[in-house]
């Protein structure tokens, strides 16, 4: 039923490592619903992890792992072959990791949202998709990202949860694949806005070249993320809030008869 | 009551890093009761867990999480600073880690035990021995460890139960406190032999000097700690394994009146 | 002669990691004599290092190695044991990797500064001192420092020229050492001009307690540093710049006689 | 002409890091001409480094630079993405940092070899080659590898020396590249004899599929590269050496008129 239908604005978070920082955490938490919190392969550090899931429980944020490629140099946004046995080890290790502090400060793992390339690796690699969405599957919880044709059909066959998700800051090519962060186009709160209106209204998002493109979607709801880590992620983050509640606040929803549950 | 003791040997496992192999953890695997493996931060890495876990699993060997320093080009065994906040975040990753790798694999967790230089910090710091201790209670398992006074009065205080280990390949001091490795007269099958049945006929251990001193030990049981990375470790975990066997059939036990479970 | 004497103000540089940023180097390079550059362990990557190189080169600004501690999340600031052959090998490891970048851009290495705990762990300790003086004399350039008995002593023994530094973004305590940067009060442009003032009137800084302590300095000329990681560092060292200008432009130079030859 | 054309062995070493060991560096000393040491980013670290060094320095074996890809945990046979700016940066890094020892050490710099899949993707991409060759080029010593069309053209165009290498315990693929260590057949003392006279004998190699394909060489010389990580290294080795010294004893040298100058 329409109604029962909800978005969720999800960001990356604690993705600092030692004294460097990256993001406007303390400020993103107050406008966002689920922080993917990094696990130290392609950012973040055991001490990050903690202060960032005392801070989303502070907010009453709910808490993703967010894995990346084990690559800290290239914050996880490199190529690298990985072989589909130490990717399973690599997922189970990270987010375990998480869910070792989330059980010590009391806060269940909401999801798990894999990071920059390894989340490109997965769409096009199967053994790799393979390995990642049993490795997730261990803790319990869906894991958030496009929902293509081949990741609906591997989360299905093991029996995991996928949460849709809609990129605003990003841009989607023609296939309604995503588009590199680098060759995308700098995202505006006013861009973000008009992709969510857009994204609402009609299931669709206008490529680069001005082409509008189907963004799949669930009939439950779906989450809206933002990067917290390209330059004006809290305008951003609190343009796309915005968006959300005047969608709800409207009433008269549309095709995706969208409801937010934003707390 | 007397029977109800019991003795296991338990064994550092998965200490390799990469292509890089430390200890004959395939062999000692056949003779050990419980393997301690490590967590990524002295030695060891995702792949390398998966694996030391699938062997600890096929010889129904129970699994302990082994956490380090952070310092893989010094083992864990150089001392560093560690902050008390920061201690206790780096043991909620490192165990919370092997913790998802075991939930993937059906394996339970048995207990964790500090590596190296950790162990002695844990000695001689008390902000650091109540950070990890509350980092571990996590994970309602038990500590192993020495049980100096200190130890044990801090695990009861907040309700960590703590299994004591006996070490027959490293030195007391005159204290009872271990000698570091490097300071140690290397273990030979024979004072491995020799050691575990001074030890289980009076529960005294030799120093270097030839000063006798008591070692504490629990009502309950005790481990024999065996270094897989010391020169010798096969040989001195046999030895190990045949003197607890010896022990506990010649039933005639004496004041520590052991007995072994050994599988 | 008086006139002969010189000051520099240098900074550290170039202690970013990977995507992370550390400092406002470009404004920096504009307003200071020397860069310190990190060398990979404690801050740096080989990348951020051609890039601080030419953005020196550029600015006509000397370069420095700026080796530390093996400690990236702890950025070079906790302590840890390092044994003296190691430390031997971590410094030409690291000033060697630096030489071959200047080589390549054909910028020639001006000195050396050692990082943080690396800078303490000197004082503190005579064989690693021995070990990091030995090291850096391959290179043929002088090591900056605060010019204590044992530093002066140790640098003539082996022939090694110190430079002698001010540092007046951090206390120091009545036996004229510094005070840990966490343990300092904050440094403003204004207690930058007045220390810099009070250092070329009398030769001496006011500790925390408000104690007067002498600052040894060479007969040749001094170095003032500004830490580029501390809040501020562009303001500081702008209000530097400008304190040595004045103090040149007086040309009434008092005991200390300084005669800044600051591009 | 004929007689002035050499045979070295080359051998890969300092490939431990920290207390892992690989490969019986204080033997293969004793019977190779070459050291390609590694700098820490595939394998081996600063002390390491150094010790290597000081063994080549004692059997007076030549030394050169082994650098890698950055991953510890693949060994550098990992294929992954490096911008060439950054690839340009990482050579200069590994290849000074070994500079520094050696000048520290007294020993020159004898040329750089570059490891593993660091060594392929030279082959495979041009931006990639042009970046190391720029970098290698700042050093003034030769390069080592496969001269297949392009790397000797390219060496060419930016003036840097080119040392033909033999590989006789890995497979060559019937374009005379050669083939992953993986894929290859295991090489015994037999294989490499045979191997070695084979090429001396005609200049060609025979593939897995027994096809003799030409293997490129130079008119001055050229190395025999043993690798000190797979089974049975120090025995190859020793095959490799007994073959040159045979080699160079019969004088009836063939086409290649090969002249050893092992020492």
């Amino acid at each position: 039923m329409a109604e029962s239908r909800w978005i969720r604005i999800n960001c990356d978070m604690g993705e600092g490592f030692g004294r460097w920082k990256m993001g406007p955490d303390e400020e993103l938490m107050r406008v966002v619903n689920a922080a993917n919190i990094a696990c130290g392969f392609h950012a973040g550090d055991p001490s990050t992890m903690v202060r960032t899931v005392r801070l989303a429980k502070k907010h009453n944020v709910r808490v993703g792992a967010h894995p990346g490629m084990p690559d800290l140099l290239g914050f996880g946004r490199r190529r690298m072959d990985i072989a589909p046995d130490d990717m399973y080890a690599l997922i189970l290790y990270q987010v375990g990791a998480l869910a070792g502090i989330l059980k010590a400060e009391g806060v269940p793992l909401n999801h798990v949202k894999p990071h920059g390339e390894l989340y490109f690796y997965i769409q096009r690699d199967a053994a790799i998709r393979d390995a990642v969405l049993r490795a997730v599957r261990t803790f319990d919880v869906p894991i958030y990202g496009l929902p293509t044709e081949q990741m609906t059909e591997a989360c299905q066959q093991i029996g995991l949860k996928l949460i849709p998700e809609f990129y605003p800051d990003i841009d989607y090519n023609e296939k309604g694949e995503l588009v590199p962060v680098a060759e995308s186009v700098p995202a505006t709160p006013g861009l973000i806005t008009e992709r969510i209106r857009l994204f609402a209204d009609t299931g669709k998002a206008k490529t680069k070249s001005g082409v509008m493109v189907d963004i799949p979607v669930s009939t439950q709801g779906f989450s809206i993320c933002i990067h917290s880590d390209l330059p004006g992620a809290l305008e951003n983050a609190t343009a796309a809030r915005q968006a959300v509640y005047q969608i709800k606040n409207e009433g008269n929803l549309n095709a995706l008869a969208l409801r937010s549950n934003c707390r």
